[in-house]
């Protein structure tokens, strides 16, 4: 299972990016909100309980100066995926970004692209799909697909 | 009483000389190491138990993705002064200022130059000042010896 | 009391948060315009007159190249916040910031994020809460409710 | 199993530290060069055969226009981490940083810090640590002993 | 010919503006989609037949974490010209351009503005137009007219 | 005359090249110390002394939150020329560049590149040489100079 | 004489406030369209020709890969003021910005803010100023105008 | 044949691996320094005979306000690659970087990496190569090369 947390409600129109590719490859997941900055001691017992909760991976979702993936990071082995968030309070994401990729030698963040939830979605079923063949062979149907996409807009370009 | 805290004994190197101010300008200290990220529970105990253990001011000093300041402002409402430290992982220290400056709404840090450590002392000192007239007068003293020291440099320039 | 200034009267957009959230945790306040390029001496006289008119704190709000909050640092030994304003004439904020932040060892400005004036004010209640017990207890319940909002979009999230 | 691999030879001086933290925690992995640039076909043959090869996970690391972690992972549904390398040609590592983080939807790659290497290592071992619990519970080892070396340093500093 | 291609079908909105040009400058083109993380095996065969195809110069756009030009340079001896977009998933076209631009010695992208469709048909025009005069004549009368626009325009200025 | 100023001696290493070469242009100028932030009523009474003193042009070199520039230029209708300097507690000079340049409307300061002195020193003598013939001869006489330099050593490589 | 000159018609929106405040003050100018890129030759003959024809300052604006000004500055001995525009084909206006400003040893360009083209006015009315009593005293009056309009707004403040 | 220039002297450090690499590749050149602020009739000279005088590409290298590519090129039809140089007088290469990228529509600079010059001469020698079957032969046994030189660092790694 996938946890899916974010800093505040308003990221969810980010963040729900993540939940809904994760149902589409077929991975469970639960989401909700987990603030590092107003919910501390809700954060520490998040992360802290999260692999004996039976989750695999978690998925963090911030901006501004975005302390929530790197601090869940200290308080689990986890592997622990960042989305900075190009929130209101944002310096054209800069700092998001630069607050989740930065982390010290022995706490990594998996950061994925500013506003990339998809993507974080997708990295968390590919790290399930490391010991899952049926999550495996979602994530090369789901590559299968990008690609045919392509084609088709391909040929859409060609019939004009 | 002001706590200065910092993320690893490297940090010392910078932030020794908010230590040193805080003497020359007669303000009780306390100095010790907290990581946000590899000591989590001591940095929460830390920030909680800062106004009874009778702080009041604590500068934090971090590089990189530095959380410690804005984790302990999240878990104590004494003012948090941030020291953004240019250490060897960061990137010419813009990662070190986002992630103490740009705290969100709720949950303020002040933050200092890049290892401004000093100017960290200071305006520790000018926050005790604005309670302890005796402390007042020596931010009056050093502000003089500032301008006089200029004035000494200037007729050092004019026998040139 | 609190000191609000700012360099222009476009600036209120963003600083009535301070006022708004001075009020809110029982802070007094006064605020006017001071302009460092516009009206320097009036800049003076109020930096150099603010001790003794019973000013603990001075937040100052500009934008551009932002000189206001530090020029009256120059001026006074009370501490003094700096508002980087991201305004009209601004480059996406950034001279903002480092004009106000990048202050020179000596003379520090307790910079908050940009368009921070909420955690300006915050920061100026932490400060006279030093030494005021009743703000301090006023900023402890304010941070309940921080976290207790959370609360409350958690339940709102596990309802949808 | 895990694949570290590197742009160009040069890069082992920063890659190498995946290596050691592999090795550490218990984590089996070959290393080797391969070039996007200079050996595409290379890079094909190694990203589309290395789930079949027995790979769990694989580690790039890249300078200046980093191509080679987003081409592997465009290539395979295993999670690819990327290392932003700051290498001679790179400007201070932003190009480095931005050619791996700033993927695409639909092709993640898992970015850690700029020279980033040796939480490229343990982010791998996590990976490995959701399926295999000797794996996870170094992990958890390696947490305690980072634990422990501040607790030392504490006392270090303490005794001065 | 030249072969103008692109990631996405979204990147037709900058990139037809090298359509446009190389057509009113005289130059054959074809125009197409590949994409570098989506389509990596067309790619490979696109730009390891272009050659042979007859095309003579490749403009490559992409935005992002944009690797297509660099991609095609290393698979051809053509000259590719790079064309950064700014497109959505980008931070300001920084990732474009430093995606693009900083290549590694031995693999030349020749890269154009942001969003520089335009110069991008005009640069592979006068590469063209190195071997053939008609093709030179044609951008000395384009050239000439980009003179009499601003001589137009001048004239506009006075009359007002 | 020109008056040259600068926040503290440490900058005399960059705005002695200014002096330099007004002496090589035969532009009179007096040189000294003016720190904004630890002698604002000596800047004040410079900036406001200047017209009367019979100084035409001001230079002004600072370094990170650099006021000096324009604030000097705040009190004073004299063309004001800032001196982005790239000092120690600078951040690769932009917080300089930006703090000079970034000046609201209503109040210029002429900024030159990053550590650019001598252009200082040349563009007063521009400006003073709009009225002074004499001095607009020198500056032509600079100007063939600079030209032949280069000839000289176009020379000197066609003989390599 | 000032002559204001900017590389494109779609520039004026911008240019035209340093017209405005010329008017103002009183001193007479000339404006037109001078392209560096497109009209070299034009511009060569406007910058050579400007010192006979009895101007004594030249404003130019320009956005993008900015090269107009320091073009003018190699080739006159006139004070040269360059306004960075942030035009559509700008990214964020910094390569306007750095185009301009960071000229060589020998050639001063004065740069103004981004977009700055009244205080370019403002700048230009000085430097004449400087030998024109009738214009400075233009300068102190309209200074003196700068600051009434914030002691009007801050009774309108007060009287809220 | 393909001309080389420079802005100054200084630049030949890194300037010369042009050369070097187009007589590796068989190719034909001249070098010398053009100055664009310094001597720029010359320029003007230069770039409007460069295609009578036999030139077929023009590889121009600059390093800060680097206005030399662009404006050779708004004086030739020849194709013009740009060189940013990370010269003493640059931030970090980002002004040279921005000054050749980013022209305006109507003339285009073909950029590449900063200090780049040995790929502007590969660049150089495709671009002959789309007409010159022996050079594009050149250009393939390069490539190889490239491809080999990797193989070799492979099997020293494995030797280990």
């Amino acid at each position: 299972m996938v946890g899916i947390i974010m800093g505040s409600e308003s990221d969810m129109r980010i963040m729900s990016a993540a939940a809904d590719v994760l149902k589409e490859l077929g991975v469970i997941y639960e989401i909700t909100i987990v603030s590092a900055h107003r919910t501390p001691h809700r954060m520490v017992h998040y992360a802290e309980s999260a692999r004996r909760r039976g989750l695999k991976v978690i998925i963090a979702g911030a901006g501004g100066a975005a302390h929530l993936p790197g601090m869940v990071a200290s308080l689990t082995t986890l592997p622990v995926i960042g989305v900075p968030v190009k929130s209101s309070n944002s310096i054209d994401g800069w700092d998001s970004i630069l607050s989740i990729l930065q982390m010290p030698a022995g706490v990594p963040v998996a950061t994925v692209a500013l506003d990339g939830a998809k993507n974080a979605g997708i990295l968390a079923a590919q790290i399930i799909g490391t010991s899952d063949a049926a999550i495996a062979e979602n994530l090369q149907r789901y590559k299968d697909e990008l690609r045919e996409k392509v084609e088709a807009s391909i040929k859409n370009l060609e019939n004009r």
